[in-house]
């Protein structure tokens, strides 16, 4: 409502809320989880804390919720405990097969970081274990001294869901009405997930028995790190699940091409006062709409329609953006240009980062050399941009550019790229108080950004980039970056795995003959564009439409193999961490550990498939 | 080639080969099928005939394909005989629960007619038959006299594949190096078919033992008909499968707008010689080529882009066509403005008949209306257009209009329409010599359109239609008969199982609701339509993208259930019958004999989603 009110004053009209019925969950608050150590008389000893604990007076709110992993069953499971590193799928491969250890019938207990949390669900359960506990390691999150150091009292919350959307609606949206799966039916986590501080993690992890884990499994506790397994541990988990509506909230500037999108979005909803995430990137996106609302008092309007997004249920897995673009998709897909999606805009004052598909990525690098740098340091080295200290501090391997990836999932993004082909841009990170009751408004003011200087820097690269898609005759969209993005990703592909494919029959020429076609088309309308007229409404239109169906080309029309949202052959998640980009993800994930599968011949006939497919749809895109 | 030239010689430069390796099927040409009575002691006796009898020398030709159903599998079954109708599902229904004729490991047979003879295939192999034979029975194919007059010795060929495009690369286009599914794990028929002659048919069906069939079930032979069991039957069937290069010819006229298409398209291939089917549409295409190049060469230029199809395999299953639209999907998707397909163009002399997507019907009538009725009997009578003896022949039970149908499938449209969402129009039928040796040229000049005056009607309605879809600066797709079709469609769904559908949970006033906000919108766009400034060419086209946009609406990101390649949730074939459309498939489908299934819940559960599916794409068309 507050946001409602905010855009209505800054002279928009057009309005619209679009409610949605999804499942969400919770831990019960005056009864919620943990985790103790049980003696063999029945005995709990060592019970892990149930709340953070409040070091300063603005954390301390009844409204708290308890950490909690969003979508855990829950359950009592007690067995021994066993370390898992970060639970990747390395990891439990690792345990098994070079250090023997047994995880079925285990609880595990992994660091958080390097993937999402969801996955390291998904493979303890694989694995075989009962439960899993997640802390953070003070040497994964403890790396910015001062500025949002993590207190060991700190748990991350977080959802577990690694699908998008509300998990009873997989592919169409919760309208009024909307058919749903039964709760027993849903795809959720099935053993019980709860995080812990490392106050906690400590008490258990320097008691555990078994071999003494290798160097790089190691974390930042003065302990012996040890695989287990350890004594019996008794985890009681708590949730309950319900319907709660979640609203996304979308405005339009009307405008010139009332049938062309350029859409920006923010989510709103936080794990706890979320200063950081995602209340960063809402404090940005108000003030650009209170700007452009101004422009747009003085008489400007932008040739293509402004689309602000604020998404709704975002932590619980991208839930409102989801299920808006399910609703919408033929609209979308019809007319959508861009999506620029910011979620955490400021986490320190180091230097901007920004990912995306590759043909936005020449737009990004323009809009930023016009935003000067808020950090006087910065500019009394030379750096007068946010683009200097960005090539900087992040430079590209190759190329005298920033580095500018592309994207995995996270954020709301995803919905937009992978169920429709919409280009997006600009990423989110991580930082250590993230999805904790330590992330606060002071924190921000005293230590992040003082002045919000960072903030207004952020607001100006993404309102420049959203004004150049919205208003130039000829979308700022590059084909060319594209082209070269797919012959290095070839390349990568090569390296990794091309004599392994290759001796099994895959014919990489097949690849790179394709890329040179797309590299030729992406040559030509470049050639194209330089000679056309813009002021032929006809002839700037049909170029426009190209470039903006360049991404769509990309999506297949079947999901990649086991999984429900997700259809971008040249640029997804892995399937074994939602969180990273994967390049040429089905191709990757069908040559995953291929080698010790017993049937050779049905996973190389999968391989050959979808190499067949990308090579098949890089054609299509450059048709 | 021979197109190649002529279409050259019309003037036209853009014409492009699209050649495609798909999987096709044969018999042995000099052993070839047969049927037999087999005697206790091994004897065969009544051996079916192999060829068909050459009854005017132009029929006598070596290079006539001997009779057989594609994509049968070879084999030598010996069973019982049992006669099965027309081997609908409704057909197997009856004879299991009302007429208790156990068909598990007997050999069927089948009349041809009625529903899709794939269809046919599939039901004998539900209802464990191990071998199939399909005969043209007398009451069904000799309904016109004289003209294409079916002989006894007549034998319809014919595909059994229930899928469209080559059985190999279900989704993706057969180009070079792509990859394809073995042949062993292709979903083709898994017993026997083979086409008979009803001089043959007669034999067996005259010596039938079992009970006597039901009125509806007897045939036009001089005997009883008899459900069977009979005697021992040897079904011999000897075929290969063999990859064949398959092409598609199309052909461009460049135009004021290069990206929007109209495309028009006819195939090339016949089971015999096919003088009806294809090639009295190829006739017809011939001329409107022809003569769209002497418009040419007086200075006239489409609006919008014409492309010109001719297709190849369509008889194995719509094979050149499915493989097109696959690779050229993405462009197809973003520029097709729709698709006009004449398989069958002449038949007799009885009047036009022509089906569609409910948008165009108005449009196909407005051509009809411009074509001057090539029957003078016809005109004496004072109807003067091809359109006033339509609608007297065949009125349409609603409104002083033709009969107008949605499309089913069976011919080269499916692809457009399901896969992507292309409105089409113009369907085909069937007549007695249909995929015969006798559907020869003589037939055609002699009886079926001397002169052929009926071919050139047809050309004229065909080039009529398409030059206004490509020259019109406004699209003539009608919304609102879209949406009065909707409420036919609702209303015929309602009176089959409504009160069924009611007393289980599902609310009809949800696709009450749902119709209404369509018809408002599609009302709102013909007034703005009204009002359009045609001179502004952002407005009109941002009308027709709108326009053009309606049918893709309705095609779902998934396949409709049990399906590979349909997808759209208002028009589609039913599950039972590949040549038939049904409103609302996946809803019907679903119905479907839903009283017996012992998983009532699981059924219901269904039911409600695909009625949630079909509200949320009707919703999101009127978006």
């Amino acid at each position: 409502d507050w946001i409602k009110q905010q855009w209505t004053e800054a002279g928009i009209d057009s309005i619209v809320v679009h409610p949605y019925d999804v499942l969400l969950s919770y831990p019960k608050q005056n009864d919620s989880n943990y985790v103790s150590i049980k003696l063999a008389n029945g005995t709990e000893i060592e019970q892990s804390q149930r709340k953070e604990l409040v070091i300063d007076a603005e954390q301390n709110d009844p409204n708290v919720v308890d950490p909690f992993n969003a979508y855990s069953p829950p359950g009592e499971p007690e067995a021994e405990l066993v370390y898992v590193n970060f639970a990747t799928i390395e990891d439990f491969i690792a345990l098994n097969r070079t250090y023997k250890i047994n995880t079925v019938g285990k609880i595990c207990i992994s660091r958080y970081g390097r993937i999402f949390r969801g996955d390291k669900a998904v493979h303890a359960e694989l694995y075989g274990c009962i439960g899993l506990i997640l802390y953070s390691d003070p040497l994964d999150y403890t790396s910015i001294p001062k500025i949002g150091f993590f207190p060991p009292t700190g748990a991350q919350r977080g959802t577990l869901w690694v699908d998008n959307g509300d998990p009873r609606t997989p592919n169409y949206p919760s309208i009024r009405d909307a058919w749903h799966q039964s709760n027993s039916s849903l795809t959720l986590p099935k053993i019980p997930v709860t995080p812990i501080g490392n106050i906690d993690a400590i008490k258990y992890l320097s008691k555990m028995g078994g071999p003494e884990v290798p160097t790089d499994w190691r974390g930042g506790m003065n302990i012996t790190y040890r695989f287990g397994p350890g004594f019996a541990l008794e985890h009681v988990n708590r949730y309950v699940m319900k319907l709660s509506p979640t609203a996304v909230t979308v405005m339009c500037f009307k405008s010139y091409l009332p049938d062309r999108y350029v859409l920006l979005g923010n989510h709103r909803d936080a794990w706890v006062f979320g200063a950081i995430d995602p209340s960063s990137g809402t404090a940005t996106l108000m003030e650009l709409v209170r700007g452009f609302g101004a422009m747009l008092k003085r008489g400007w309007r932008p040739r293509r329609t402004l689309v602000f997004c604020s998404w709704g249920a975002e932590e619980y897995g991208l839930i409102g953006s989801t299920e808006w673009v399910e609703e919408l998709q033929k609209e979308l897909q019809a007319r959508a240009v861009a999506y620029l999606n910011v979620d955490i805009a400021v986490q320190g004052n180091y230097s901007l980062a920004a990912n995306g598909v590759a043909s936005l990525s020449q737009a990004v690098f323009d809009a930023a050399k016009t935003v000067s740098n808020p950090n006087p340091t910065e500019v009394s080295s030379g750096r007068l941009t946010l683009y200097d200290t960005w090539k900087l501090r992040y430079p590209a391997s190759v190329g005298d550019k920033p580095s500018y990836y592309g994207l995995g999932s996270g954020s709301d993004f995803t919905a937009f790229l992978q169920i429709i082909g919409i280009p997006s841009s600009i990423g989110l990170a991580s930082y250590p108080v993230y999805h904790s009751v330590y992330e606060t408004f002071e924190l921000v003011n005293k230590f992040v950004d003082p002045g919000f200087k960072i903030h207004l820097a952020m607001a100006q690269v993404w309102g420049e980039l959203a004004r150049k898609l919205a208003d130039v005759p000829i979308l700022p969209v590059d084909c060319r970056v594209y082209a070269t993005d797919l012959a290095q990703k070839r390349d990568a592909l090569y390296q990794q795995y091309g004599s392994k494919m290759e001796s099994n029959g895959i014919d990489f020429s097949q690849l790179n003959d394709t890329i040179l076609i797309f590299t030729t088309s992406a040559d030509n309308i470049h050639k194209r564009i330089a000679s056309i007229d813009s002021t032929n409404a006809y002839e700037t239109r049909m170029i426009n439409d190209q470039l903006m169906q360049l991404e769509r080309a990309f999506i297949d029309q079947n999901p990649l193999p086991g999984r429900v949202a997700y259809r971008h052959v040249i640029s997804a998640p892995s399937q074994h961490n939602t969180y990273g980009s994967t390049a040429f993800p089905a191709v990757v994930d069908a040559m995953f550990d291929i080698d010790v599968d017993p049937d050779q011949t049905g996973r190389w006939d999968e391989v050959r498939r979808q190499y067949s497919i990308l090579v098949f749809h890089i054609l299509s895109a450059a048709a």
